[in-house]
């Protein structure tokens, strides 16, 4: 607690732990178990309930450790020639394992207790792929680990070690801006121009007309063609040895320009998967941590059974993904890095999470999201030429403007009155307020749009008729 | 400081600083300048001089915003409805540019000023090589942007939009784990399998024999065999209708099992490289941040003019690269991100930097590390059976032992000694002291070192004649 005079009082514990802090290096190691030793087993086999642990080595405590030495779990004292840089994933911390049950654990999907941490949004979609691969082939193998031949050939990037497989993504989708995500990734030309690509199959993602009680046929027609296209392209890859081993979808198309699809949709789309043997890989990058009015966007789906992985970033603070138990991969090596995500991040995630329950925000969300669309169906009313397509789930709500021209100019009046939103897709203006937006907020927000809307009409705007 | 009785008395600054924090939202926004006003416009100017800024916005001083609002560099308080998550590419911290400055600013590879910040080594690799396959194709239409059919081809993975282009890498060589950068990483089987990959080339790296004073014709005819190799495999490329657009490489390939290459081979290698008209790409994941005895391992290659990309991560704690002026990408959104490296690593970042050049520690690399291949050769006469090819580059040593499980053993022997230290490739030991690694610190290692050898005595232990 701070004073006036620039007085803090540290509590005991906090005093305690700063005295507890070593000052020096020992003269030498000093060994007291083997290494690794019970402590850092045990903490391994907890981890491994929580977070694969292939390749951990032991577990270190760093607040214990100094210059050159390294505190084990177990307490020995090792002098290092081998870690002059981060290598969490092989060097965990010992509070690793409580990190993650404290943060990630707490907000795991149903059905999926196991997660990975990563660093980004990239990473954990291309890890999530990466094992899906790994596992679409060990089940072409019977269950078998790589051959010899597949060792060998997998050096050259040849057959049958480097099998032919691909991953079926979606027209509008957004997955990364890695080379592998980017051949999935179907948002923007600009953000794929000039880059090489997988060969890799892309189906129709919905498009839906709004409002969507008056256009039920016309969107249910939607879901069903693009599902068929879905299995077609899955049959035809099968057909010219380009197998798909893996579907990857967003619940939201949200860069693409927050592309909705139906439960009904997602439902079938995994159905699909698993008639045909394919893993169901749900990108929740954008959609998940609370802001759809539920944590996970895909809850809102009613799936007979989990997707296979569900993949996260940005809210999360860290990236990594979530998978069935029954993608484990259980070589070492195979899903590392030295990273591992960011243990300081789930410092952050752990507070994030407790404060996201006791403020009940993921239901507050959802309520001030049905608000935001209320108000934005009423805009579209008065403003006719200038919105139409207001969406939303929770508070990831948007609206469509006529031309990216004036969605820009729309975007630039707005925050130069004070009100900052953002632009996704061709000519969509997008909403991603904090799980802390409020009624108070909104109606500020309101007010602002209409002002915003009023100084947009001296402009000769309207919708084009094949908008 | 603190006191015995558990009080901590501020000093004035930080006490300021505390009280300059806010603790409420404002009732709604307070404008004072346009947006981005022009206290954000000069950082985005001086951002430039250092990093791309084609995709800032506007700058957030993040301590300011509270809640709901965000404070601009202006002092505009916007209610945000955009940023409900990390948006640090679009929104950078105030004091980012100085950041960048001080940190990845202070050890700049000569010639090459401008950096790009990336959270680790595979986004780092992934982003230089993207960013050299736009300059190739913007270099081939003349400078001119993409064409509208390159815009609309590349939507569908599709030439030219996508073109058909390759990256070189190297037999042994690590680069990250992602698709794309799988597909060059060469170093075990393990990490490549079952995973689909590029069609790239890969070149030999020279494998030398030890001790170099010794095999100065065959090292030499090692270069000369793989630098035409890399010559050949270009021309074959672009004859193929698969140019190769960059080449990378690591300056030891450590993660393949510490393979060295001479001055004279890099040299080589750009050369090449320049002839051919294509992009040399160097990644220092490994060897940057002074454990070669210079801060940078390519340094001591004495180039004629820079590499084009010099990539990082691990001691610099953010991922990203270098590249040339010449190099910087123009459009906003082709090289970006959610994060853009992470600040708080660049804050760790300037300190580290200002011990490391307060206390001399990358000499004093260069010099212990001298120290440690001194005795690793003594330690290869003694146990000629069990070590050879001692080799080293700063702190960056390593030998070879006979086989794999020998390997392994020894690893587990030194350890359960006290002595932590590592395996690469298939039968390496490797030293990767930090660089506070001292006197005392080696004559411990090799005491440790001398004991191992002398419990892996009992084994039956000896080198094949055709190692």
């Amino acid at each position: 607690m701070q004073s006036r005079s620039g007085l803090i009082c540290l509590n005991g514990a906090l005093r305690r732990y700063l005295c507890s802090l070593p000052t020096s290096e020992p003269n030498a190691p000093l060994m007291r178990t083997e290494v690794p030793g019970p402590e850092s087993k045990k903490l391994k086999e907890g981890m491994e309930t929580i977070h694969q642990a292939t390749s951990v080595k032991f577990f270190v405590d760093y607040e214990k450790s100094f210059g050159n030495y390294l505190v084990d779990a177990d307490g020995n004292n090792l002098l290092t020639c081998a870690v002059s840089r981060p290598a969490l994933g092989g060097y965990p911390r010992t509070d690793f394992v409580q990190l993650l049950k404290n943060s990630l654990g707490e907000v795991a999907p149903k059905g999926l207790e196991h997660a990975q941490a990563m660093l980004c949004g990239t990473s954990a979609n291309e890890n999530a792929i990466k094992t899906a691969f790994i596992h679409y082939q060990t089940r072409k193998r019977g269950g078998k680990p790589p051959s010899q031949e597949d060792m060998d050939s997998c050096m050259k990037n040849e057959i049958p070690g480097t099998p032919n497989l691909s991953v079926l993504g979606f027209n509008g989708s957004f997955h990364g801006r890695s080379l592998g995500m980017l051949s999935i990734t179907r948002s923007k030309a600009i953000h794929k121009v000039d880059i090489p690509a997988f060969k890799w199959p892309v189906a129709n993602f919905p498009r839906y007309l709004y409002p969507l009680a008056e256009n039920k046929k016309y969107n249910d027609e939607q879901d069903k063609n693009c599902l068929e296209d879905v299995g077609k392209l899955i049959d035809a890859g099968k057909q010219k040895g380009n197998e798909v081993a893996a579907v990857i979808v967003e619940p939201i198309q949200c860069e693409g320009g927050d592309h909705h699809a139906s439960p009904t949709f997602f439902r079938g789309l995994q159905k699909i998967c698993q008639e045909k043997g394919v893993y169901f890989i749900v990108d929740e990058v954008q959609t998940g941590g609370g802001i759809c009015g539920t944590f996970w966007a895909h809850e809102q789906w009613e799936l007979p059974t989990p997707p296979d992985f569900v993949t996260f970033s940005k809210k999360l603070l860290t990236g990594g993904y979530y998978y069935k138990n029954s993608l484990r991969v259980n070589e070492p090596y195979r899903i590392y890095n030295t990273w591992m995500g960011e243990p300081t991040k789930l410092v952050l995630l752990e507070k994030i999470v407790q404060i996201v329950k006791r403020d009940q925000l993921v239901n507050k969300a959802k309520n001030i999201g049905n608000s935001l669309l209320v108000e934005l169906n009423k805009l579209e009313k008065r403003y006719p030429n200038m919105l139409k397509n207001s969406r939303g789930i929770g508070t990831l709500c948007s609206f469509d403007m006529p031309n990216p021209t004036i969605r820009d100019k729309f975007v630039d009046t707005a925050i130069n009155l004070g009100l900052h939103i953002g632009g996704c897709g061709n000519s969509t203006i997008r909403f991603r307020p904090a799980l802390i937006f409020e009624e108070k907020h909104l109606e500020t927000t309101v007010n602002l749009l209409e002002t915003a809307f009023e100084k947009m009409k001296p402009f000769d705007i309207q919708f084009s008729d094949d908008f």
